[in-house]
């Protein structure tokens, strides 16, 4: 793939929403803003970060908040570009990329939004290999790449550019103003170089999600199971199939924290998988022991369509199968742990990897 | 007064103290710092509005928080210079004054500090000619004059450059980032031409700091009367002479909340007087009866020495008058009031002035 047209935008964003492990966002509005941007802007170029010059000037824009509120508060092509603007204002010289944070439904997409707009080329890549709800979950941090000076921008013209002692205190910093925003805002961050990119980006994020979302679609077309296919794809492993029997959420401190609950269905039957979640799926239980967590990527699929199911979307009945994915091998170093393992999520656990 | 010196600092805070109406921090706080910073780079030039030029660039330097939250963490002088540094550095172009934001212990003297640092002449003027709690709480936004864009900088190294619709936003945005800073941080706002604080600013606040510390401090030394000197300077009147019997006070969203009541002695005696404030004083009740509310200026000055007593600062068993002295007529403008009237602090009062 070497530029993202509007035939592409329905594959990557069904398999970005798969990366997005819950997260990320509803992947309808990601597709929706990025295929207005491209049809006023034109296609978005695809660079690989082999292709990246060393001197590369990149940023990364993404939307911070509550997936629950993104849903309600759409943002305008307008209002995503504004954060990368004013970021690029504040360096005081141009930006020659934009690139993703994360992978997720609505945060794959933003970049294409940006990128179509400013007409720079999107860099196929992203900070995490999955989603992360923090700002400083990105390898990037393990490499010493700071977040700020970031840029922040609401839907009615508020901005503020954030320069910060470290990369948690621009989590913390940016998390207040996305609340006063409205629990939904715009950043744009982590400027690196080209050279910065290639070492501590995951590569390849855009055309693996064009890939997944293709095999969901051709194994449906096939009548073929492609929740098989995905879990093929990732090398991971299916956890359980179940139909959900409780949802508990609520939005706290900017998150859409919670907790899901499914009853077994076919082998799994007799049994029950309980998800923790905080934006993304962070662990999955079956029948009270521990199958997986994070850092590795717990995805929530339509039983038959092969669909990814936000945090937000889960909804009583539906009929799902959970598999687990292996994240990117940096987030198992003891600083990958400490970055987003389970204790930095406040669960009092070693990490269970995809495969067991 | 040509320049303020080291000598001048004392009656300065005390003075402000006195139009800090019970907030803007403690005097003795600011007294420290501005001498640190004079003694190290040299008196500050103090320049009039009449001589300001039409094209000055100023900008206002102040600490934002809860003042009893300023006492345990002092700033250092290089941080009161970070915000104005930051501000500076957005604007993209040189300052050539410093203005204060308000009158008040702290906020009359940070901006000395500012100015020492910067080698920058101060302006003998302020935006409200009193205190106040809230960011667009200054007659420059009655005409017009933008907060934003403005820096916040905390002790850690820490900074944001804020740009907001309005300066109510400016406000939403610089608290919540005052309170995850620690609940007191310094800011930098309200960058406007000469022309503009000609119009905007309240003329000749520290020569009357000064002033006002000069009378209370000959009326001491000739053991006459400091309070009545202090109340026939600023055409106010006595409200209430009491001791204090209860201070109920609490830290919420950033400020310092609470109620005083104070029962009556002399002429008072057999009288209560119940003062209500959010960092400043803002009702005094005597009997029930409301006797004075913001905008007006509502003193509490111990009886003996004519020193002013901060909302943080009340003590039981204190012994102090009360006084009431008329704000700057535009604060009594609807506009005005709309902006710092009782109704806006949520009591449900006509404006009571201070003369009656």
């Amino acid at each position: 793939m070497r530029e993202i047209t509007l035939a592409d935008l329905d594959d990557i964003a069904t398999g970005a929403a798969v990366l997005g492990t819950g997260g990320g966002g509803d992947p309808h509005i990601g597709r929706l803003l990025a295929a207005s941007a491209v049809r006023e802007y034109g296609p978005v170029k695809l660079c690989s970060l082999e292709e990246l010059p060393d001197d590369a000037a990149l940023v990364q824009v993404a939307m911070m908040g509550a997936p629950t509120v993104m849903v309600e508060k759409l943002p305008s092509v307008d209002q995503v570009s504004a954060a990368a603007g004013a970021l690029s204002g504040h360096l005081g010289s141009g930006l020659t990329h934009i690139a993703c944070a994360e992978a997720g439904g609505v945060n794959s997409l933003i970049p294409v939004v940006a990128a179509a707009q400013l007409g720079l080329p999107l860099v196929d890549a992203d900070g995490m290999g999955r989603a992360f709800p923090e700002i400083q979950m990105v390898l990037p941090t393990l490499y010493g790449v700071r977040a700020t000076p970031m840029a922040i921008a609401d839907e009615k013209g508020n901005r503020a550019v954030l320069d910060t002692v470290d990369n948690h205190w621009a989590e913390r910093l940016a998390r207040s103003a996305t609340i006063d925003m409205g629990c939904s805002a715009m950043i744009s961050s982590y400027a690196m170089s080209g050279a910065q990119a290639r070492d501590s980006l995951v590569p390849g994020t855009l055309s693996l999600c064009a890939e997944l979302g293709r095999l969901v679609r051709e194994a449906r077309a096939a009548h073929a199971d492609p929740v098989a296919a995905v879990v093929a794809r990732l090398g991971g492993s299916t956890l359980f199939t179940g139909k959900v029997t409780d949802v508990e959420r609520r939005t706290v401190t900017g998150f859409a924290r919670g907790t899901a609950t499914l009853s077994g269905l076919d082998g799994d039957a007799g049994s029950a998988l309980t998800l923790r979640f905080q934006n993304e799926y962070l662990v999955a239980e079956v029948d009270g022991r521990v199958r997986a967590t994070v850092p590795d990527l717990i995805c929530t699929l339509d039983r038959e369509s092969g669909e990814a199911v936000t945090t937000e979307a889960l909804r009583f009945g539906q009929r799902v199968t959970v598999i687990a994915a292996p994240a990117d091998p940096r987030w198992h170093t003891p600083e990958g742990l400490a970055l987003a393992g389970p204790r930095y999520f406040g669960y009092d656990l070693d990490p269970v990897g995809a495969n067991g």
